[in-house]
């Protein structure tokens, strides 16, 4: 998950001259907010600071984020047949060189210490976001593409599905070790839906991507229903939600992926000593062996104290060394 | 799920008149409002118009509903233990007495051409509304509570236990022939902590109410990870949301339970065709034989347009007849 962030008084400092965007966009701030949680909380891998709807814009879209109210948006979301034609296919060379550069300018600060993570949003997620447009509990518009004009739903996907892939080879071409595929609003859709309008299209970008040996690990929000179908997806690692019991998700699927997760972020706003118990039941639940990512369920959630992420570092660190 | 709605000319005509909270607090209209679906669009069954946050107000709690933005709001949420003990158990037959009238003057003017339901929303979706006081999307507050005060959670939550197994009760005893559960909030707990704090809670409502005879229906929301356990939880039916897939659920929990669902509220923005296929599919996937209440999978979206709930009502009575 993403690890920069408001929680770092390091990354504010650094906001406090630019603005989102802007950071994404600068490839040394964005390298230098990427290693702030290396050096500040220790942990094992990086992951590029950037944001999943970089993509869209590299396609065309005027995208707006705004601090505070409402989070980002595009002004024209796509509701016709006519803009979905309209979009092309980025070469990330040129329309997402800055995420590129950002982490070969990562990879060279890092020097080695610990891996650098790409990323992208999963092709259906972006259709979600270019479809609604800005933030939805009720999902109408993309809901109403699917159902009601499915053929051109899968016509964007499958754009989405070749723009992703060649930005995660790019990505890991400048020197990305492993790569993530963010599916945030897969959970929203029944299971026949997700399997036609998400999970085929990740699948579609795995086999695609130009992996160089870069594992690949897929985390798809709240699709607890499709976990053998995700691990069998072409992922070597599989993201999990607070949601799943990772002891029940290893005797499904642990010996053929590994799997990453998966304590509930909001545990972060409790005590010490609540993070450590949180932390130890969920090793024990996946229990002795190897094929365990500790990480957080989703990202750190906003208002989240510094020091309790720091503790959650630590207590993975330590409790870790009896089961890994 | 509820049934009257904005999707409805003439529930809108009603609500023109007075205010949300004034509909649920005038039983002569909130029968008029209950029964307009069954007259309208042909349900099998009515649900009593009213709201969960009734009961947090009937334990003193001010409830603000706003028309239009951010939904209904507790402009003083309970955040520390002088406030939990300070909560009454409300009688409902004076607290609640107009959920309890409504309940009687719907009885009366259906004349028994359909059976109504009476509802309650679980502790667990209580105390996350009285603690978080609006809409939330991180649920800090509420998590901050079981995560670092769990004594005062359970304190709250045997509370409204007692509250909503008493109110459930009367509702019964007014002549409710069926008590749904709502727990909208259970999915956003890891499944220890749905059992710890949400669905342990469901179990003691239901081992105190004085059923009488009225099947109880338990709907959990994003809580497919726990569905044998709600099966088990003294339920009679259990209700899906759309994610779940009926075949399976049928598969697991059916011979013990009726399962009531589950299409995806937003296929209702879709088109006729689309709308009959998908509920095709639902009754395909239950398969022949009883057990099997054809519902929504959630409540009708807002703008959903009402002739398409009309061929929802009339698709599920053409098609289910060679399945159940």
């Amino acid at each position: 998950m993403r690890q920069a962030g408001r929680y770092l008084p390091e990354y504010r400092a650094v906001r406090e001259k630019v603005d989102f965007l802007t950071l994404c966009k600068t490839p040394d701030l964005a390298a230098e907010v990427t290693i702030q949680p290396v050096d500040i909380i220790g942990v094992d891998a990086a992951i590029i600071f950037s944001d999943i709807l970089v993509v869209p814009e590299a396609m065309g879209m005027q995208l707006v984020m705004e601090d505070g109210n409402g989070g980002p948006r595009f002004p024209a979301p796509i509701r016709s047949h006519a803009q979905i034609d309209a979009l092309p296919v980025p070469d990330p060379h040129s329309k997402l060189k800055f995420v590129l550069d950002a982490i070969r300018t990562t990879r060279n600060n890092l020097n080695n210490k610990v891996p650098l993570i790409g990323f992208s949003g999963s092709p259906w997620t972006l259709a979600t976001y270019m479809v609604e447009g800005k933030g939805t509990k009720n999902f109408r518009h993309i809901k109403e593409l699917i159902f009601s004009y499915p053929k051109d739903a899968h016509f964007l996907l499958d754009k989405l599905a070749r723009a992703v892939a060649a930005y995660l080879s790019a990505q890991i071409e400048a020197g990305a070790q492993a790569i993530q595929i963010f599916d945030t609003w897969g959970g929203v859709l029944a299971q026949e839906e997700f399997e036609e309008f998400s999970l085929q299209y990740i699948r579609r970008v795995l086999s695609l991507v130009k992996r160089s040996g870069a594992p690949a690990i897929i985390f798809c929000k709240d699709c607890g229903h499709s976990l053998e179908k995700i691990a069998d997806s072409g992922a070597d690692v599989v993201g999990l939600d607070w949601t799943i019991d990772i002891g029940k998700a290893r005797e499904m699927v642990g010996s053929y992926v590994g799997l990453q997760g998966n304590l509930d972020p909001a545990m972060l706003y409790s005590t010490p000593e609540r993070i450590e118990k949180g932390v130890q039941s969920i090793l024990k639940k996946f229990g002795k062996g190897r094929g365990h990512i500790f990480n957080l369920g989703h990202g750190v959630l906003p208002d989240t104290p510094f020091e309790n992420v720091k503790v959650f570092v630590n207590a993975v660190k330590k409790f870790s060394v009896q089961y890994h």
